[in-house]
């Protein structure tokens, strides 16, 4: 398909121009040129710029056409008024695959930016541009060290993540990049002129790089084709999305931010009904779906075994699985008996949710729990609920590290293959426990362990979890 | 009323006894007597201890008969089994305010427990004892240096909190003191065998130290006196009430947990219905109501102004504000015009939500946007909100401060009387920033203004804070 040529071209470009790359950097903010610059490309940039002879370096030239070779993507960094100059550059050179990055535009809902809008769309249909944007950050592509923002990860990894804003491209990368996700393509593609979500869909489901696919949509164009094209991607890659503007006010803003319309709440609810993709609610609530299927295989089931300590505690988390819609049956007789051998009945709860504050003093007796409770053929899959408060004080945290190193090594030969994923919680207030905190979650995360702070998080992830996979297999079956 | 003189007693004790404590510290933990110590309580302290002369420097009585004076709180912290004859001694030195921390009773569910159950409850009854707990912390006054638990604050406030769980005691006085909030009295209840919910919340009626009161229940004894208590008291003190165990396994683990019965959904959504009590979902979202309703007066309405800047994050802010029941009317023409002359179109939006970044680089104008929102007739209350992230990179955090600085004082001249709160949100791999936040947060508070950590926490606290004041509204009309 056409469609796959271009974007590779995009996604890999061996050449760059920047349109209106400033010959000083802006105040407090490098500018897409020095961002390029500052993040590594290694590939030709050539700064288009009439007033100057040089940029950083580089030798500028006054326009696209006397730039000697061809480019795979024009980033385009002028003020409004002057872009439809810019994109008839393109054309004349033979150049069509464009990222405009200025904005003021549809979104301003005011005469002069409709009628630049009404320009440029008659141009870039004229010559046949393939546009990103206006309005939006454009690419990154971490092993292609290429970005137009400050300051991304350097690492790549198998998540994809499509933005309508450019500003969510870059406070999800960063949140991610806390919990160890990272990226194999991201695109802000702001107010969609030619290029859509459905476009870099179709692109990233080919792209051997990209094994899940998060979504930030604020509005579709055609919304039989995202729902075919999802519904096909999401059967491999599982498409994570989270839709924006479906309150009154929302919908105001979407218009206002990308000039799109935002769709009704039924339509939606029929869409992720019948495409199987995973409802995301907020930027937080999607790093931590996707951080759940980065790091879980499949599963079978919803019934989970709760392992911590703290009675309160502990109903919280069963009304948490409750609410999610996990279910949290009772061990089986012969397995509270086991339990009862090595936790006293005072104080403690063993019929799951486990309540057990002794348990968590040695891990000879973690091990035994997380081996009895993963055996129960009730049981899909396993938490431990950490209150590092209460852990704190047996030595100042030296002992809740030895539990992640426990939990990140050796533990994870007796779960019996089934998931685990660990929870903590903090509240007194001491700033040395939320640094514990800090610690063994990159400890766990590196050992590929799903890590939540505290337990809707957790409960609400793995629900929707679990909710695809029983999606999957029951279409499969028929 | 009776209750109201012992229950004085309970909260102002001139003289304490702990019936077990012990001649060492256990390891790890004070022990209820060594928190007692720490904390500093001033007034008369007897351990009761037959196996030792002296505790931690202080005389030690074999039991409470031979102790020469009057006892207005005795703390029994025994096994189990050995709680039926520590009852038969305060009922033979005639003390009959007790708290029984030991656990070990009919939330065992297990036989021996149970039996252990039948007979205190017989004994207290037979010596009409007031019994706090078994099962739980007891009670925590900061302004009489009490506390049966490890660093409480020593900051006194007045907020109230009931709670049948001691680690939630624990936990959400910690997690509440981060944000600037104090007790006035704090009571954990366990397994109520005489004192239940409804007699803590008739004292605090009429306690002049408690203007709010927070719950977390797990059962009810008497449904229909709690509904009839909640609601008489809510009309002058909101009451807060987080209600645990409404799932399946929530239902279970209370049983576990306190011994009691949850009741149903559809119980409880009546209950707060006629009540018109705060419902809360989680500590953390207690804690954020309880900060709305320490800070913010009365509201006629729910119309909110949300003035930040980061395109998708304003489309973040208007669906939270909608989801939680917020409305966000769009401003004027004429106050558009005027937000105009001073945002430029490109790259911002002014409509309600405002999204724009030039009004956060100088003071004064976000001086003439507070002034300029708040004047408008259909706005109730005032957001702003902060991304770190972007304002950050001006000068590594010191403009956030100035901004702080001038919303924490001379920006309230310019509110018109509007409440106004504070979000703020960081998503970039960079512990500097949230450093910052907690910064921001700190001056924030202390001079009165609500601050969240993300957009969810404070509109759907704002929405339910609205709504009291409505129902206080409707009711008084009637």
């Amino acid at each position: 398909m056409e469609n796959e040529k271009y974007l590779d071209a995009i996604f890999h470009p061996k050449t760059l121009a920047v349109v209106g790359a400033p010959q000083e950097r802006p105040l407090g903010w490098p500018g897409i040129f020095g961002c390029i610059r500052d993040y590594g490309y290694p590939g030709r940039l050539y700064p288009i710029n009439p007033r100057v002879t040089h940029v950083e370096g580089l030798k500028a030239y006054p326009d696209l056409v006397s730039v000697p070779e061809p480019i795979d993507l024009v980033i385009i960094s002028v003020p409004a008024p002057a872009v439809p100059a810019a994109l008839m550059d393109c054309i004349a050179s033979g150049n069509r695959n464009v990222h405009i990055f200025t904005s003021g535009f549809n979104e301003t809902g005011e005469e002069v930016g409709l009628e630049l809008h009404r320009q440029i769309k008659e141009i870039a249909l004229a010559g046949d541009l393939r546009v990103i944007g206006p309005n939006c950050m454009g690419v990154y592509v971490p092993k292609e060290r290429l970005t137009t923002w400050v300051k991304p990860s350097g690492k790549d990894g198998p998540v994809a993540f499509i933005s309508q804003s450019g500003g969510h491209a870059q406070d999800f990368t960063g949140f991610t990049s806390r919990l160890g996700i990272f990226f194999s393509k991201v695109v802000s593609y702001g107010n969609a002129l030619t290029l859509d979500s459905t476009d870099f869909l179709e692109y990233l489901a080919d792209d051997p790089d990209t094994k899940i696919i998060a979504m930030y949509l604020e509005g579709v164009k055609d919304g039989r084709k995202l729902l075919e094209v999802v519904s096909r991607i999401n059967r491999t890659k599982p498409v994570i999305i989270l839709k924006a503007g479906l309150t009154e006010a929302g919908t105001r803003a979407v218009a206002s931010h990308t000039g799109s319309m935002a769709g009704g709440e039924h339509i939606w609810d029929a869409f992720f009904r019948m495409s199987g993709s995973v409802r995301a609610y907020s930027l937080e609530d999607m790093a931590h779906v996707t951080l759940t299927f980065r790091h879980l295989g499949t599963t079978e089931g919803t019934r989970i075994a709760v392992m911590g300590h703290g009675g309160g505690i502990a109903v919280s988390a069963a009304d948490a699985c409750g609410n999610a819609g996990l279910t949290m049956p009772p061990f089986r007789n012969e397995t509270q008996a086991e339990l009862r051998s090595f936790i006293p009945s005072s104080g403690n709860m063993i019929r799951n949710p486990v309540d057990a504050i002794p348990i968590f003093i040695d891990t000879a007796n973690i091990q035994r729990m997380l081996d009895l409770a993963s055996a129960e053929p009730d049981i899909d899959m396993l938490m431990i609920a950490l209150s590092l408060d209460w852990l704190f004080d047996v030595d100042d945290g030296v002992h809740i590290e030895r539990i992640a190193e426990y939990l990140a090594g050796h533990a994870r030969e007796f779960v019996h293959n089934k998931p685990l994923v660990v929870t903590w919680r903090t509240y007194r207030n001491d700033p040395r426990i939320p640094e514990v905190g800090l610690k063994i979650e990159r400890l766990l995360l590196e050992a590929g362990i799903p890590v939540y702070r505290g337990f809707e998080p957790a409960t609400s992830a793995l629900a929707r979890w679990a909710g695809y996979h029983r999606f999957i297999r029951e279409r499969s079956q028929h």
